[in-house]
């Protein structure tokens, strides 16, 4: 499980190096598809990793959730990705396989009660930033410029 | 790492759902980014994930490997799926977590050895196909359709 997340953080991180020689306002452009943007796209990866793991899978409350209207510049963006990856990986690394059949129950809009496991949010989340990870590189092509490998082979993360 | 793939089986084969509505010409035309078009896309992905398994993991021989121009239609991209989906699977059920650290070596272009571990490539052919299904949701949404969804959750994956 870690591997995985491992690996999204350093194309995550490889992106915020990527967006900084691009002007902010073709981050912030309204795009075709996805959530909109290339930061809120950022955005977005980061809130939603965060709320699953923090609010939902470790039940924590917080006085109020972000909104991107809040978050919109790559720095900002870049330090809510660093602040909440240090609420984030320490559960993680804590993850074992007596975790994954736990379950979480929310209500979901329609006022029914949903049950997930939690190894199932767990790779829910992994292949949530992936997924939008693909669609960044897409925009990177239209804006002319080569995107971040998403190759996970290569990056050092089984050297030891 | 067997939900992981079975969910990017299950997209998969909602994408070739989706392209059954989709004119051929719009599913071969050259498009920005990604491998340049949505069936070579989805050509690439099951050729990739067939490749690295079955050629490099399992170490099978093949007379010759397919090119795109072979399966340039819809149900020979869906056929071709379907085939290798059966080589694949027996070996992603039969994983073990003693198979994670043995090492798969191979000389890259510049002639060098290079070392992957099992579990490392495993997760690469996974992320693989994620980031691919991700350009495409780009590419629905410019032709105006609704792309996929690209949730790992509610798709019974963790019913039993």
């Amino acid at each position: 499980m870690l591997k995985l997340f491992q690996y999204n953080w350093q194309v995550r991180d490889d992106w915020f190096t990527w967006c900084k020689d691009v002007p902010e306002e073709e981050l912030l452009k309204k795009r075709v598809g996805g959530v909109g943007s290339i930061l809120y796209t950022l955005f977005h990866i980061v809130d939603v990793e965060w709320a699953w793991i923090t609010l939902d899978l470790r039940g924590e409350q917080v006085p109020k959730h972000p909104t991107f209207e809040e978050y919109s510049s790559l720095q900002k963006v870049l330090n809510l990705s660093r602040q909440y990856r240090g609420d984030v990986e320490p559960y993680v690394r804590s993850w074992t396989s007596e975790m994954e059949s736990k379950i979480f129950s929310e209500n979901n809009p329609n006022g029914e009660t949903e049950n997930f496991k939690y190894g199932e949010i767990m790779r829910h989340v992994i292949a949530h930033e992936i997924h939008h990870i693909g669609q960044l590189s897409i925009w990177s092509r239209e804006l002319g410029k080569k995107p971040v490998t998403a190759n996970l082979i290569r990056r050092g993360l089984f050297d030891n």
